[in-house]
């Protein structure tokens, strides 16, 4: 039977093996729904960087250039991390640095393969896993290392959807998964509860919270291929 | 308002301030739990070392040595970590080292203070640190890094009894409360479904583990106090 683990933070890497696995990078809040809604919406291509100063040199290859830090726009760049810029981007190849995710991304680099989930598209995550006959990795973005409720909600609805055919490596997916279940009938009202949502909402980010939590809208799975992410 | 943190594996510790907060010592299964079955049981002290050897030299000064690697007692150890062993050492000073908690203690050493939490102790400790003018940094041992389920439970259930009087500074509070409320009706049956439980009952220690989910057995809080932990 195939593996299951979940990293429940960056900061936790090192004791996971990714050689031969897939990961799948997780930062609901926003980066890797981000990916998820601007591939699902024609985006040609997007390159991760954990460096703000390298992803904003991409602006003269005509790239468009995404940044944020601590929830807000980076200064300068062209747009932020709210998945409807994203979304607007169609046919553009975007570069993108954010504070979590694509800091995970670049973490990972030693996995198999690398994929990018969201609840936007769980079901594909789903059906691509069960595909391939590699163990899996979870990885949450967190928030600058720490545990982080979205990304393990996350987590738990995908262990739940591949309970039948991952066997859980550690007590991290039995908790993601209670917590999951906890939450199902109304993620976004559980990701209230949650730091990061206290941190955007301050940041009158509630259209882009909302639509980060709707399941399944689209049926793509983003795959880092060299340097950059495509479907 | 004070402020309670749960620090989910000590590999996230550098993430979390220690100068000027209490910090709770967790390990349930069984480094915390034996800490304060014995101290509650009359022994003296206990010394916690985070290297085998350092520990193994103070039998030379007529301490009790106890160690533990793996869930199994150290070959010419005079006890494991059981906490029926400790209970057995009345008025002895015993040194100790662990696979998880002893470690963690000494990672946790710039803290104001550092108790001992297990679920034995819960109600003594929820007293301590009502009196206290500190925040409060709740350490989960883990294993080996990892997340695990019986130290953030108790986590989860010292943060419940304390939510009117703490302010939860992330999601790991949140978290930890969400399975402890989801277990908390049979922990021992909640512990079961974690992985250190299956490492233990490999080892036949079904009667360690069931007397480690007991509640307020003990009305002690262990202290460390220079190298060692008294009550």
């Amino acid at each position: 039977m195939k593996k299951l683990d979940i990293c429940l933070s960056p900061d936790l890497l090192k004791l996971y093996a990714l050689e031969g696995k897939i990961a799948i990078i997780v930062d609901i809040l926003r980066a890797t729904s981000c990916m998820v809604a601007g591939l699902g919406s024609g985006v040609k291509s997007i390159m991760p960087f954990a460096d703000q100063y390298a992803c904003e040199q991409m602006k003269k290859q005509n790239y468009v250039i995404a940044g944020e830090r601590n929830g807000e726009k980076i200064e300068g760049f062209d747009i932020g991390n709210s998945p409807f810029s994203f979304m607007e981007q169609k046919n553009k190849a975007i570069a993108m640095t954010t504070t979590n995710g694509t800091q995970a991304i670049s973490m990972a680099k030693n996995a198999h393969t690398i994929i990018i989930g969201a609840f936007l598209n769980l079901s594909a995550v789903k059906n691509f896993v069960l595909k391939q006959d590699k163990d899996l990795l979870i990885i949450c973005a967190g928030w600058k290392g720490r545990f982080s409720m979205e990304d393990s909600l996350f987590a738990g609805a995908l262990a739940e959807v591949l309970e039948k055919d991952f066997f859980p490596e550690d007590d991290s997916v039995l908790a993601a998964k209670i917590l999951y279940k906890n939450s199902k009938s109304n993620i976004l009202e559980a990701l209230k509860e949650g730091s990061h949502y206290q941190r955007l909402k301050r940041l009158n980010l509630d259209k882009d919270i909302e639509f980060c939590t709707k399941i399944d809208i689209f049926d793509v799975v983003p795959i880092l291929n060299g340097s950059e992410i495509c479907i």
